[in-house]
């Protein structure tokens, strides 16, 4: 498909443009050759993803009151921590340590590739991340977004249809001029349940060697591409 | 002052960045020759302007519901169309011309000041255009912003305190830790209230030749500069 109805690319973050695994290990790493603190990074990375979805769902049911995801991540953080008998942290160490998420490094076809999609569409994020997080992740590893949303400019978390219909609403365009991006079948089922365009990107190591999720197209996307080049061409970038 | 501790710089865009007055005549002339409509069009836009705090005032006193700036524009345009007896263009032409607010130009200095200060700080708007007026005129017009933040943003138009609030809060700020540029006291002064950082910039003829308002600084602004590279020079970019 060339894409000629579509205005705007909506796109998941976490996963589908930069790599949060390595980029979390590579942090704990660093803070544990700082702090004599042994743990398997890797492992701590992923615990600590594990845990994402959980949290948002406590603010989705009502549960807890509207919270940030840096918020989030610091409750998960902190029962990690705790969980692994890591104490001995100061205040700031774990504020850093907290905001490694602000700091994941693009997948290596991501600038290129939104930088190729930005001549033609709006490309923004759609993503549970807060607008700082993904603000300071940009210009740290200059991501040409044109601009920053998602759940917290829309005060809801995806899946919730608000997320994605706000999202949409405050670009100007109707649900079907705006095409999801991402490397996950139920991010995109939920945008297509909407209306919006959908576009499948393969990151299958995004949960490491042993992957076993989001591994294929598990729904009828309009494009399914190997990496956002792909993307590119397959959109007449 | 070095701005040390600021982090950020929010910019009011409509008269700091950008030149309403001489970009929405333009557009006027054009569309006058195309259909032989024989106005005063650096006057419409004075017009049409002076519509915009009365529709937004509407809004923040509650009398009508939320409504991005785009609607607010096509009502005040509709009144004036009427008023002038302009009538018999076609809903496309209108819209097109509402849009008129998507194509302003930035004044001179703007992109080289906005891309020295981005280097030291996150710039970010903080407009009562909606995002996708914003998104819109920076792609056209290659405004480097990290952040597009706002009324539709905060849900609040300014000078209503949430409209700041909201967007330092956003960008991971204390109050005191963005920096107001405007070319507007009022704008400061409401920012000044919250515990902001103030630049005044001087945009002297930005209501025109005859402009008597904002052609000095009436509060004790932390910066006053002549453009946004003198703004840039000051804040040590």
């Amino acid at each position: 498909m060339s894409g000629d109805a579509v205005r705007a690319l909506t796109f998941d973050v976490f996963g589908t443009v930069v790599d949060w695994r390595t980029s979390i290990a590579r942090e704990g790493v660093e803070l544990g050759r700082a702090k004599g603190i042994d743990l398997d990074w890797h492992e701590f990375a992923d615990d600590w993803r594990a845990l994402y979805q959980p949290a948002m769902q406590r603010v989705r049911s009502g549960e807890i009151a509207w919270c940030k995801l840096d918020d989030l991540h610091r409750m998960n953080l902190d029962e990690l921590l705790a969980r692994h008998g890591v104490d001995g942290l100061t205040e700031a160490e774990l504020d850093h340590l907290n905001r490694a998420w602000h700091r994941l490094d693009p997948w290596p076809d991501a600038i290129a590739g939104l930088t190729r999609l930005k001549q033609k569409f709006t490309v923004a994020t759609l993503s549970n991340g807060n607008v700082s997080l993904l603000v300071n992740m940009a210009k740290r590893a200059a991501l040409p977004w044109d601009a920053v949303l998602g759940a917290e400019t829309a005060g809801a978390y995806k899946p919730q249809p608000a997320a994605y219909l706000k999202t949409a609403e405050m670009l100007g365009c109707a649900p079907e001029q705006c095409m999801m991006v991402a490397a996950h079948n139920g991010d995109l089922a939920a945008a297509a349940a909407l209306g919006m365009r959908t576009a499948f990107v393969l990151r299958p190591s995004e949960y490491g060697p042993e992957q076993t999720t989001d591994l294929a197209p598990q729904g009828d996307w309009d494009i399914v591409a190997a990496d956002f080049l792909e993307l590119a061409d397959k959109l007449d970038c």
